[in-house]
């Protein structure tokens, strides 16, 4: 009997492989697909959209683990139709991100990009750095998850005081307040720091546009570790032109690699980064510890125990 | 009767100078001398050096209060010989270097001062980033006076261990184990992180030698915000060159404005600030929180109630 398969197309330390072994005796872990493999794939960890046509098509896919928080480059739609499970790696990215986000945050705070620029114009810039303490600051965390409270908690150590942004207003630990998406505009003026953490859905797409960039108090610091479609990236343009804002450091974009034509790269109000925030050195030993468990129950009842996503709302 | 003046070559907001006023009567605040006055300067805010032997043959100054932590640029043994009492401003910086130093460790362990100048030179890097997660990492905070305790307060939320040295090696609350300065070189073969808050003596002039970058971990990342004499600029760079270490984040030098001919302006694994760590938004706010107070026992009783220089010591 032809054994189902556990399809991944990056590899993991044996010692996971060992435990998927155990835990799904049944099933055969298969990091390349031959043409005769692709019917028996129940579960696919990532996606390859290479494949995709011929896993939707087998009707024998029954679950993705996804390795990344946000899942909209996923056919959910399909996934939806077929009753496939999805599950994501919400929570691998957190330490990484926070720290990500802090170390921006830390860095304008202290001119150490302005810094950085002036020293390989071999200049010598003395008091005139741009500083300002960070105590008191006030941050605006639109998405308040795993991320963005991990992120509160950091912040919250440098006297910065938090604020959150999510879909219904409800409180969370860590913040001083948090509102609704809907009070976007109202809350953002009195922001020093703006962080985009929300995953890609239709109300975040192109959510931060010039409307939204005009109510930016001139002297904030805007961060998108979230989703590059969340921004119109023209009109951020725009905004840091006309210094509706005083610096975007953006680690995700519309287009990915960031077109070498784009004007970004040249301006020195921005911190372009290659989508790096997430990548964690702990990468396979977090996905494993969501897999894993969601792999027991998933044997035992063909059920997800952590990080499933619900497909109605996309994340 | 002539007025015994205070002076500053700095000037304070009036409310700082309407509490000086207050607190002490018989003196006048000026922020300018001519040459009558120099014979009536009691207390000195910051020194001038311009004024240096004028104030010193007078016979009537009497207390310095330095605008900086480190106090090895002043006169310290003809200060002692006189009786001049002299008090720093310890303790002002502590936000801001601690600030400073964490942005730092975060920006060089997520890659972003590599992003920076590949965004110079319009590079996606993708995932070439050479990222690490600070979890776990031991930084190694040499002097573990308010700055260093502070930085360990903080980087302890990052979950980094925080190791200390002083010169006993007496323990310090918030360090996982402090050792004496004598074990410096047993100590630094562990750090992943290596921090110089130390202030400049005898002891420390010269400290980090060719010797001593020889046991760093070659994937170290080297930090002084101290005093630049402490480093051999030559020895560093020969061992930043030899792989010794992997980064040096210098805030100060031997030669301040560093040399347009230092070879440290074009290396890629240094990022060159220019005296930068300690500047503060609130400095006058800071530096009045001490000065005030000293001056209302001094007034009282000719004593200084806080921050004030063991002369035998230096600091």
């Amino acid at each position: 009997m032809t054994k189902k398969i556990i399809y991944s197309d990056r590899s993991f330390r044996q010692e996971f492989i060992d435990e998927i072994n155990r835990l799904a005796p049944e099933y055969t872990f298969k990091t390349k697909l031959e043409a005769e493999d692709l019917p028996q794939v129940e579960i696919s960890i990532g996606w390859n959209s290479m494949y995709q046509q011929e896993l939707l098509a087998s009707n024998h896919l029954k679950w993705v683990q996804a390795i990344s928080a946000g899942v909209d480059y996923l056919p959910l739609a399909q996934f939806s139709k077929k009753g496939i499970l999805v599950s994501n790696a919400s929570g691998i990215h957190v330490e990484s991100i926070s720290e990500h986000v802090m170390g921006i945050i830390l860095g304008y705070s202290r001119g150490l990009f302005q810094a950085q620029r002036a020293q390989i114009e071999q200049t010598w810039l003395g008091s005139s750095v741009h500083y300002q303490a960070v105590e008191n600051k006030k941050l605006l965390i639109i998405g308040t998850g795993h991320i963005g409270k991990m992120l509160a908690k950091k912040a919250t150590v440098f006297g910065i005081e938090c604020y959150g942004i999510n879909t219904t207003g409800h409180p969370v630990d860590g913040f001083k307040k948090t509102y609704s998406i809907d009070q976007l505009k109202n809350v953002l003026p009195t922001a020093d720091i703006v962080v985009n953490i929300l995953p890609l859905t239709e109300q975040t797409n192109g959510l931060f546009n010039q409307d939204v960039f005009n109510v930016f108090a001139s002297h904030a610091l805007f961060i998108n570790v979230g989703r590059g479609a969340s921004v119109k990236t023209e009109d951020l343009i725009k905004a840091l032109q006309q210094e509706k804002l005083a610096f975007a450091a953006l680690d995700v974009f519309e287009e990915e690699p960031l077109s070498k034509e784009s004007p970004l790269w040249g301006m020195e109000n921005v911190l372009v980064t290659s989508h790096i925030a997430g990548q964690t050195s702990h990468f396979q030993k977090k996905l494993m510890a969501i897999f894993l468990n969601n792999l027991k129950t998933y044997v035992a009842e063909k059920e997800l125990s952590m990080n499933e996503i619900d497909l109605s709302e996309g994340y």
